[in-house]
Formats: C-alpha cells, structure tokens, sequence
C-alpha cells in the first residue's frame, strides 16, 4: 500500500527546521506531505528546502511531493459526475478559508471533488438551484459559521454521509465556533457527522476517505 | 385603554389560592386573565372558582374572562390572508405544546394567526410549499429544538420580524434548549429575535404586540 | 418594491475588493448599501470607489448610496412623536457605538427614530424623566452592557415590543456580554425579545421593521 | 461574648440524630441553634427532642433555644424606623421562601428588620413607593429570580451595602439562578454584594453583621 | 429507489396513536419502520397494531415491517470479512445500550455488521487482539463514555471513517458526556468524526450510509 | 449631606475629553472624583487639567478633589485599632494591584484601613500571626487569585463582613477569575459576601460604607 | 505479583449477575475484589453469592475475598505512626460518604490509613491541632465540598502528595462539585493532584499505590 | 532537613527586582531557587545578579544555586532502571515546552528521571515499544494536548500513580486545555491524578515528592 496517506503534519508552533525533517522523511518513505495550521513565515522557510512545494495562503497549508502516486495531481472539477467524488460547501464567503484546507486535503490524497460556494440559508435560492447537483456527490463536507444552520438544510436532500465543518466565524452568541458545533451535533437530519471547529482539514480527509472505500471496492470488484 | 393587555400570571410555584386571588383582581379590572406554566391539579382547582376558564393541558395555560373586550374571542384562522396577522410556525411535533403556549397567548389578546406545523428542515419540500402563506403573515413566532435551525431558514423568506422560541426538544449536545437559542442568537439573517427557551408565551405576546400596534395605526387612520 | 431592503453585507473579514463589487451589484440593483463592522482601513479604501459614500467610525458602518428611495434621507428627529417611530435607547456612555449601529441601519432603511441616552439604572431619576416620550415610540431599541437591567425596566413602562441589545462592556461575571444576554432573556416582563451582544444592526432592523409594517398598513388604509 | 452567633447547621444530607447531637452542644454552650435546609420530616423527628423549637415549612429552617440573650425574640417590625436595622426585599411571590430563610436567620440572630414584597421591575410603581422606608435601613438583603435586575435597581436609591440573593426561580437562560447571580455581580452600581443562589441565610447573616457592628459601636459609644 | 431509507421516527414525547399513525403510513409506502427512544409501555401499545415488530429493550428501538426489502434480514456476523461492512465496537460493557442503537439501525438499513465489545483502554490487550480484525470493516462505530479515548485509540490503526459516538456514563467532569464529546472532536488522529451523545442511531446510520454507497458503486461496476 | 459619595467614574472605553467634563461637574458639585480602570496615557491627559489630581498606576485609579471634605485626606494606617476601621487583605503579591483599587476608594471615601499584605494560604504561618489584628477590624475586603481560598480561611477567624474580591491571576481552570469567584460565593462559612472579579473598588466601597453606616450612627449617638 | 492490585469493578448500571460473574473471575484469578458505586438491593443480590462479603452502605462498596493476601486485613489506624500509611481527611460530615470509599479501597489494598473527620476550615482550631498527626502521613488524601479550599490549606502543612477530592456536596455557585473541583487545580500550592468530583475511591487508590511503593521499596532494600 | 525544597517563585506579573529579592532570600537560607513562567526579558535582568543561573527558554524557568546540596545537579538519565526515578511523557512535540517545565522541576529537586518523547495514541507502535521502560519508573508525568488520551492509555499499563498535565495545544473544542483536563479526570483507570492545563511544574513536582518519599524510606531502612 505504498501510496498510502501519510501522516498530515500540524504546524502550528513547529519550527521551519523541525517540519522540514519530517517532511523530508515522508518523502523518503515515498509519502506525500501535507502540513497544516502553518503561518506564511514559516512556510517561506520550509518552501526554500524542496522543490516540489505548493503553499496555500488562504488555507495555510503547504503540499510537498512529486512523486508517482496520484495525489496532488489535479483533477477535472468540471466533469465529476460520472465518478466517485466529494462536494464541498460553504455558507459564505467568510468560510471560505476553512474549505480551502478541506480541498487542499482532497488534493493530497487525489481524491475528486467539486465546490458549491456561497449557498447558506440567507440566500434560499441559491441552494435550491445547487441540489441536483449536490445529489450527485458520494460525501459532503459542508462548511458554515454563525448558527450554522446549513448542513441540516444541506443533509435534508441528500443520502450520503455530511461530514461538517463549524467555523468561528460570527461573535456574541456564536462562542468561537461552539454555538454552529453544538447545533450540528443536535442536527434533526441523520446523515451529520461534525468535526472540530475550522477543522476543514479533517471534513475534507474524512470524506475523501469514504470516496477512497468506493475506489477501492469498485476496483477490485472490476478486476 | 380600558381592554388593554393585563399582567399574565407566572403559575409555576404559585398556589390555587394565590391564583385565584390574583385572577380575581384581573377580572375586577375589567382584564381578561391569562396564567402560564400551570400544572393539571392547580388548574383544576382554580378553574371551579371562575365560570368561564378554559385550560389548555397541551399548553399549560388558563384563560379566564368572558368580558366585552373582544380578547378570548375566537378568530377565524383559515381566512386571515386580508387582515394583519401573526403566524405560527412548529419544525415537528414535539415542539406542539410550545407553540400551544403562544396561541393561547394569542387568543387572550384577541390577536388572529394562523398556524404552520410540522414543517422543519428534515423535509424540505413541505417548507417551500409554505412559502407564499408564510409571507402573507406581519409577524412570525418559530418554534424548534433540536438544532434550532428553523427560524433562520423560515426568516430568509419574509421581511417581518421572525420571533424565535427554542424548544428543550433535544438531548447531549442540546444543552437543554441552549444551543438551538445561541444558534438563533447567531442567525446569519438579520430579522430574527429570540426569546427564553420554551418560551411560548413570550413569542405569542411579542408577535401579537406587532400586530396589535398595525391595528391601532390602522384604526388611527381610517378613522 | 423597489425600493425594499436590500441584505446588509457584513464586513468583517471581507477584503476592500470584495465589498466594493458587492455594493456595485446592489447599487445596480437600485439599493441602498449598508456594511456592518467595518474597519478604518477598509473603509477608507472602499470609500474612494463611491461618490455618496458615509462612514460612522464610531458604529464602525459604512452606507453607499443616494437614489430616489427614501432611505438614507435625514429625518427629523426631535418632532417624531406624531408618527410612527422608533426609540433608541442607552445605559451609558460605554454603549454609544452599539447604539450607533441601530441607528445607522435606521438611516439606512428611512425609518424615524428618537435617542435616549445614558438613561441607565445608576441614575433612575434620568430614566423617570423619559417614560412619557419612550411611551410614544412603536418599538424600542434598548442597549445595556453589565448586568443588562435596563431593558427589563424600561419594557415594564410601555406597551411595545422591546428589542434588546446586550453588550460585551463589562469584565469577570459580565463573560463578554453572555451574562446581560441570559438576564434579558430571563426577563420577568413579556415584552422584551433580545437578539447577539453588541448586534445593534439586529436591533435597529428588527425595530425598524416593526415601523416599516405599521407604514404600509397606514398606507394601504389611507389609500 | 456568651450571646455571640454560634455555628449554623447545614442541614441537608444530615439525620436527625446527628443534628440532635450538634444543637444540644449548642444549647449547653449557651447558643441558640438555626438549622438551615431541613426537610419536614427531619424537622419533625428533630423538634420531638426541645422544648422550645420553632419550624418554618416555606424557609426549611429550625430555631431552638429560648436562653437569656435576646435573639429568637420577637421585634416590632413596623416601628423599626428610628432603631438600625435590615431591609428584606422581595421581586415577586415566588422568591417568598429564599427571604423566608433570611428572616428566619435575622430572628435567630435577633437583629430588627423590616419586609419589602413583591416589588419587582415588572410593576415600576410599587417600587418607587416604597423608597423613603428603604432608605432608612442600614443594610438591605434584596432577593430575585429570572434576570435578577431589583438589585441594581434598589441599590441606585440608597447609600448602604446591598446583599444580592439570587434565587433559582425561571427557566432556560436562568440557568438554575447563574444567570441573575451573574448579573448582579456585574451590577453597575457600586453597593451590591452577591451571595450563593437561595442562599437566603447568608444574606440575611451579612446584613445582620452590619447592623450588630452598628449597635456595637453606639452601645460602646452611649457608655 | 423503493428499498431506500425512509425517515426515523424520534420517539420521545409522542404519543402510541401518533407513532402508529406514522409507521402505517411508511409501510404503506413500502417502507420498514425504525422507533427510537420509546420507552417500554408505549412499546407495547405500538406493537399490538403490527404483525412484524421487534422491540429491542436495551436499545430502547422498535422495528417494524416484513417486507421484499433487504432490511430488518439478519446477516451472518460472524462471515463478514469478504463483504463491505460495519464494525462495531464498544470501551465497557456500560456503553451496551448505545451500542444496540446502532445496531438496530444497521439491522433496519440490511447492512452487514461485526461487533467488537468491552475493548476500552484499561485492557489493552482485548484492544490489540481485535487489531488485525478491525482493520476489515469499511467504518467503525465507536461507542464510549468517561474520558472516551477509545476513538483516538482505535482510528489509529485503521483507515476508514471512524464514526465516535460518547455516552453519558460517568459522572463529574464526564458533564453528562459533554467530555468525551469534546474529546472525541479534538482527537489528535484524522479520521475520527463525531455524533451526539448516546446517539447510537447516527453513529450506525451514517457508518451504514458509507457501506451502502459502497454497496452501490460495486453493483454498478460489476454490472 | 454635602460630602456624601459620588458616581464613581468607569474610565474603561472613555475618551480624556469626556473624563474630565464629568470631573469637572462633580467638582462643581462639590464632590470628590475617583476614576477606574482608567489608563496611563488617557490619565495624563487628564491630569493636566487639574491642580489636585493623584494617578496611582497600579491601581489605574485617578483621584481629583481637594475640598473641605475629610474624603482624600490621609489617615493613620499605623494607629486605626481604637477608631472603626476597614482592613484590606491580599494572598500574595500578584493580588497587589487589585487591593490598591480598594485602598483608592477608601482614600477617596475617607475611610480608615490597614493592609495585611502576602497572608494567602500557601504560608499559614503568616496568616495565623496576623489573626489578632484582622480582628480588630469591622469589615474586611479579601483579594486573591488562583482557587480564592484566603476568604473562606480569613472568614473562619471573625465575625465581620468579609467581601471577597476573586482577582484573574491564575491559568487554566482558573478561567479568568471565574474559579475563584464560584469558590468564594460556595463558602463554607457565613460572612463572605462576593464582588466582580478584579472588582477592587467594589470590595473597598462595600466595606466603606459598613464603616461609614457605623460613623454616622456613633456621631449621632454621642451627640 | 500473584498478591497485585485488580481490576475494580465499576456498579453503576451493570446487573447483580454480571458482577457475580466477575466476581468470581477475580476470585478465581487469586484477586480480593472491590466494586464501587453499587446500590442497595443490587448489593444484597451480590452479596448471597460469596461468602466472605462485605457491603458499606455509606460507601455503597463491595469487598469480597479472603485469600492469604494481606488485603482486606484491618489494620491498627490509632498505631500508624511508625509505618508508611495514608491520612484521609474531610473537611465536614456531609464528606463522610466520599471518604468511606476511600477508606474501602485502602481496606481492600491492604493499606495501614489515619482518619482527620470534620476539620475544614470553619473551624480552623481543630484543623491546627490535627497538623502533627497529618506530618506522619506518606500521602493524604483530602475530601472536601462546597468551594473546597481544605487541600490548599492542609497541603501548606506538608511534603508529601496531597490528592484532592472534590464533592457535589454545595448547591448554586458550586455547580455540582465542578467549583471545588476546578478550585483544587488552581490551588496555589505545589503537592496538589486531583481526581473527579465524588471520586473517594481514586483519591484512595492513588495514596495506596504511593504507600505501596514506598513498602516496596523498603522490603527490598531490607533484603 | 537543610536541603528540603523551598518555595517555587511564580514569576508572571513579578518584577526583575521582586524576583531577585525573593531568590536571594532563598540563597541566604540555603535553598536551591526555581522561578516558574518567567519571560525571556525579566529572565535576562534576574540572571545577571547571580553567578550560577540557568534559564530554560522553552520551560521558562530559571534555577538559581550552586549550593551542596544534590539539586540542580544533572543524573544520568540513561541508567536511571535501578533506582527509583521518575518517567516524563510526552504525546507529541507540541506539548515538549511543559514537559520541560516538570523537568526542570526535577532537576530542581535533584530527582532522576527518563524521558519518552512523541509516543501519543495516533502512532501506537512507538508507545508499545516504550512499555517495558515505563514499567520501570516509580511515578509517572503525563503531558498530553488535544483530547488528552494518552494518559488513559499509558496507565492502563503501569502499576504507580500517573501524574496526568493537560495542555492548552489544540483549537476549538479543545477548550483551551479544559476538554483534555476534563478528559483525565474522567479517565476509566484508577491511577491517574490531574494537575492544572500546562502546569509541568505541578506534574513535575509531584512526581519527584513520590520519589523522594521512596527515597527517604530506604534511606532510613538501610540504616
Ligand atoms: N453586524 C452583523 N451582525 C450579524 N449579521 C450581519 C451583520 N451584518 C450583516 N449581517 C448578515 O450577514 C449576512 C451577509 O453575510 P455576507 O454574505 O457574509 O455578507 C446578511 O444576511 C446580513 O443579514
Ligand atoms: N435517536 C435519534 N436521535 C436523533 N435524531 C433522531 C433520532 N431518531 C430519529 N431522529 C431524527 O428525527 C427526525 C424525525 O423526527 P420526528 O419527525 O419528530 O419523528 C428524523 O429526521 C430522524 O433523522
Ligand atoms: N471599576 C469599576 N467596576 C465596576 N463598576 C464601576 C467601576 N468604576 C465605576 N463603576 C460604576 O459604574 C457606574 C458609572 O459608570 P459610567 O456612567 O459609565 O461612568 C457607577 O455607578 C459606578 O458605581
Ligand atoms: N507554574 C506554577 N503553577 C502553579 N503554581 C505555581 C507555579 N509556580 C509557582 N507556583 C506556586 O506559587 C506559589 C508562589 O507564589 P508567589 O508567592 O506569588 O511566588 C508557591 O506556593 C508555588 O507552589
Ligand atoms: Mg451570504
Ligand atoms: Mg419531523
Ligand atoms: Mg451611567
Ligand atoms: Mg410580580
Ligand atoms: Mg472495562
Ligand atoms: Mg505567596
Ligand atoms: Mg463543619
Ligand atoms: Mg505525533
């Protein structure tokens, strides 16, 4: 299973000469890395080291690899609907920033995907033009703050696993996130698995890792 | 302003005695009178001193009165489209005996409405056919547990204000009513206010205030 | 209704570009724009994309317009009590700028309005000298910080619904504006609905509202 | 100091055989006993053993004694104008049983006192008519629920230190009386001092404190 | 899709007449019924109306329907290892009851399970045993109380969705599961998503959900 | 009663300009003015525009006055054992500034006290040497941080009121100050009244006006 | 290590045949066994079982056994002196029922222990004159409710390990024990370790293992 | 006992020149000094007054001394298996700085101990290959972020008290340490004890006052 995902590497409070090694013995082991919660300083320093590196300043993430395993090979977007793929949501613009590092994710392990931005509850029509669309996707990751009402609206049309992402985004009554967090996890709709707040990294690695089961599955079933 | 809107009478702790002192008093004053949170026993016994008193058991709630004040006087709900009217808006069934409490509320101010049940976001499409009646309303009291996502979603489809009633429906992550009321606190739509939990009563009286304010300006100015 | 309210765009963390193309798009749209917590910086920049642009540094907002709808039109405030209006009311000095924000957005939607200013607890006998002209307001504004006791107070002297705004002035048990935000949810008067700490926007809106019904109903009737 | 005030006894949780033992040590060391937080049945098993015992059902409180010193002894309370003593203040009916167990506490203690009831923010004028009495105490025990506001609000009327009681008395954003103990240590006025939610007996012992200092201080100083 | 999912009846708070009502009207659609949180004498009304019902008493779930659908079929659990499924595992023998939630839930959906009971963290060694067979199933349900650490500890050795569901048992810090939820959500592994407390039913579902899609995606390739 | 106590001035969030107009109107008054949480660079400016101005920079406290009441008047810390008197206790030296508030307020009261600096619990031996003395005091203002012991232990030693200020030294389950605050408000001793954290003033004030409340009755009564 | 400490076997919710079933498990492996938090009736069920059998009512313990380990062998408490041994302490009557199942832990470790009953810190003498006794101790283990300030204060005393157990014994401020709980993680001196609230049985097993060690280590040494 | 341990220096908010005070008190009473919490700056002006000082930066502690006494004096960690000693964990290297603080502790204290760095529950191969050596240590230090596991897991195999440090590393329902803190103290083994968030120095300190209880007991044996 050599082309496994490896560890992702929290750079929060690391050092550019800690992360560096590590990464460097990821890519010994054949991995691609992926660091996460890393501030445009440190990154800068890191970059310097390899030649393959891909900073993400809205995500705050760095991608290194150019190794023959498929993952961070971009794929077509546009034309998912005949395979195996996440959707990403977000409310607003606000979150976008935590629904980077979920697609960074998904690029790191190859997975599919396709965004649905800017479609919260304050805009019904919107998300009601995105739903077929949305209905085609194997997993969601949906990314909301303030009350975040928009997975329960989002998992109310679909039949597959929402894996969502509450963000800080608001103040007052939104607690830092722990308002949307707490109200995801009350959600009346079955199919919500939340995750920590702003934590797009882990929405995204979870629902790649239910559209990788199907790869695998339908891999060995047409063998 | 001899019909005006008297105390209403907090039952919780009280003794029938009590009660009925303070009825007594109400209905001296030409008030009708209105007692909330009033368990079964009370009830029963305050309810044999006064001859018209009728108790809501859904609701917990007492009116009494049979004065001139065209308060406690049933209104005909399926034709308010032409009239200033509240509606009452319920995300499932077990947040019936909440909305119970607010249309109590609004049979003693004598305020007409009328009722949306069962139309939360776990099914969306009997949400949207709401829709058009739902605008036709000049206020809205909506009442949810759970996650407490109703009142956001409901909002972004009128331009009135949308009292919000979080409901104690719910368990873990519920927090008892709190997390759907800080949620509502944080609706990303910006007409939604908020009242206690399980407050039904609050939402009926505040709703039918704005009503009620319409109807004077208008009398005002027919006149 | 051309002239309605358009969705107010929150600024917070939105980057000068981004605003100053939504706001196009609304003027196209012949609306009035309004952006909420809004940084000098920010500000300063978007402001040189539009001729008919104002900034209330102290509210921390920033209106964009000048069109044939009323809105944004300067009313007059010390001669409103013979029409349907709005009062907007504070404990201290330390609540001004959540205080401005309501009566910005007030501005911006055209509704009239009436201040109260440090009419706080501390000092009941300013509070007293104020009943008879809060009693002629149709919705009321009331912003507090601390204990957030004013609301409950003020609302035991009027008949309308009363829109309270807690704020985060204070420090230990104040807990950023929770502490006034539970109290004035716990209200032991009826009419008080509450909406996020420092949310003076929300509060002005959902006032406004209440004014903006009372004039079509006086319109319609008139005609 | 043979007629000091001896230990109180926390009744909850305790037999009546235990109690039994503790006020009989009590009453041999010249004391006379208050035992706080006592169901009925205990007190009844209690009471069997002393002759002079006195049970107050809405306080949950025990007397015992009946020695030389003045405490347990009966004061007038309406003539208490020209003699230092405490105000008890209630919001409403239902903090009845919290400023119970504060008078109880004062008769024990045999500080004069005088009762203020049911003037709660929600009827603005029973309030201000009681003002001139209340500024004649030398320290005041103020007892209310919901929101807890009356503490700040008599606290702006008078010049002595205000014991604030919370009481559990609402529901929701109460949050089992956090919320009013909350606010009224966030009180804007300056003279408020808060203690336990329904702790009723510490309110009362403070404000009893205060006023045995005084008539320490002026019986020294008559000598 | 007439064998699709249909929609879970919350049980809590409603009525015999009422949850009969809806289950008639989903076997009437062709739909077997899932009940959860009934308590035991509505049970037992409910299940008089219908041939096909089982009652699960620790689960607290009822099932109801007999119909061409796979579902409600027992599958063979021990035989699982060739066929996409669920595992799932439970830390003590005090989670059961969450646990069975599950279960049901995947006996209603027709997925295929293996159960892993009593692995928590004080016996390491039953965890390490049942290593190489965890490592089969396409997701995990984890059930776990107190500090809740078995996710982390099992997510670690596998790479599939590891859906964590915390349970209320403990006391103290456990804050009626909040703890272990809150743990669970700041797992320092990757693949761990979380539910509410106790519900075992999202936990089964949406682990389910997984296996159906890959259930599905393999029918439509090997066709 | 011409030199009573004025409105103490919350500096917090105000501007130099509006702090010295309201100085200037107590002064006119014939007042003492004492500023709170008032800066350094806002309390230079300030001072400028007053002969008689003292900025205690630990404190952040600003006192202006010089007029021919006693307020503001140093008094004999070293010799209050014979005159009724404050005394003003800190668990250590983190607490300093917190008491330095208090002291302020009672300098600008009038009101006699002495220090009992560094007696917290982690060194018995100087609490227990200081017991005599605390004793001679009739009310007592606690400082202390971390767990906010001192007050229960002082409090066990008299029969004065003890007002407790919780101050927000400390880290983690300290929670700002909220640690300390619960503990003191659970006391297991009777005569610990609580204030605000860091709420120095508060406690000083408290404690003044017992101080005060016994000055006026021995005046009156030698007379 | 056939004499070793078990695995103790934890009641709450679990059937009298699933705890006779391990019961006998340990029984049959050479362990004493100890269950906790086990109720009356399920107790009485257990107890039929063995033969040697011990139930504490107050500690609602279990201690079965009668091997040829020294565990469950009492020990001369008044004699410990000269011997590593444990001090339980409580700070009142109402902490018996936690330090019991400290004690039954220590029984069943086989652990020499001296009780310290009722000596918190409303009554500081008794506490003053059990300090040399508490300087024997190789670790105590010290119980205490409402604010919990007795660990801080008793651990000021001494050089060895205190562990801290918080109780639920309080109301209002103390928020079911979480406020002494969180008070003795504050605490301000250095040998404080806590367990959860109620938790006499860790506390206990805790200053058992210290003791334990130390004889270990001892008996080696004397070799 | 001339080389007990002294008092350890909290050096957040302290001045250089306190601090010196303090340390050279300390000195002249032959006793090693350890400031805690100190920052770079106040470290640089304190070291300059004494000639043997070592300043941690990563712990942020300072140790002063060069006294005869064995503290401060490095031991061997490497062969530490025959003597009793302390073991320091680490669950990954975001949480190194507070174990560096337990360190420092020990060395203060003149404690062996072995570290184990980076062995947390999401590479579950480096901790299995650390249980032989942890079996060896007679106390355990356990610092772990996140949700804080680790400590649960480490106990499960080791028969000595675990001193449990949760730190402040993570984001969202981390809590800022709390979740992991709540976490430990929930924990389902028995032999785990809680210290605040980040407080090595705690962890650190306890564990050495086990070992030096062995220490002293063998001591006195092999007499
Ligand atoms: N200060 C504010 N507080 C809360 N909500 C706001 C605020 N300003 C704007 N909004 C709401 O935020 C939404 C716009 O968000 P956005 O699309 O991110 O600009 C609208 O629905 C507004 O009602
Ligand atoms: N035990 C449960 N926990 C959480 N949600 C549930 C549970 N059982 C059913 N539901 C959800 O509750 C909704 C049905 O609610 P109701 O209409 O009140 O029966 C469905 O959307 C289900 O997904
Ligand atoms: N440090 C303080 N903490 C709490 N309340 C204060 C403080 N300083 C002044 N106050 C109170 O704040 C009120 C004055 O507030 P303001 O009108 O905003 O200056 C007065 O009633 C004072 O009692
Ligand atoms: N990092 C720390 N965390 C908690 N308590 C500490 C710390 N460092 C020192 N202390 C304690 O703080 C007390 C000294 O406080 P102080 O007198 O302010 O220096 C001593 O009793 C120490 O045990
Ligand atoms: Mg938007
Ligand atoms: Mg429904
Ligand atoms: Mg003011
Ligand atoms: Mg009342
Ligand atoms: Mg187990
Ligand atoms: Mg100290
Ligand atoms: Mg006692
Ligand atoms: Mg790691």
């Amino acid at each position: 299973d050599r082309c496994g995902f490896g560890e992702v590497i929290f750079g929060e409070g690391k050092s550019a000469e800690l992360i560096t090694r590590i990464i460097q013995t990821q890519l010994d082991a054949q991995q691609h890395a992926l660091v996460t919660r890393l501030d445009n300083t440190t990154a800068a320093q890191v970059r310097r080291c390899f030649e393959h590196a891909f900073y993400n300043p809205l995500a705050h993430t760095l991608r290194v690899g150019q190794l023959e395993c498929p993952a961070a090979q971009q794929l077509d977007i546009e034309q998912v609907d005949q395979i195996p793929h996440v959707g990403v949501v977000t409310a607003g613009s606000t979150d976008q920033h935590v629904a980077e590092e979920a697609i960074e994710t998904l690029f790191w392990m190859g997975i599919p995907f396709r965004r649905f931005d800017d479609i919260g509850v304050a805009g019904p029509a919107r998300l009601m033009a995105s739903v077929p669309q949305l209905q085609k996707a194997d997993a969601l990751v949906v990314v909301a703050g303030m009350e975040g009402a928009l997975p329960s609206v989002v998992s109310g049309h679909v039949a597959v696993p929402v894996f969502a992402v509450p963000t800080s985004v608001g103040y007052g009554a939104n607690l830092g996130g722990l308002t949307p967090l707490m109200g995801m996890l009350s959600s009346c709709t079955a199919n919500v698995a939340v995750v920590n707040v702003d934590a797009g990294f882990k929405g995204g690695y979870l629902a790649g890792l239910v559209v990788s089961r199907i790869q695998h599955a339908t891999t060995k079933t047409s063998d």
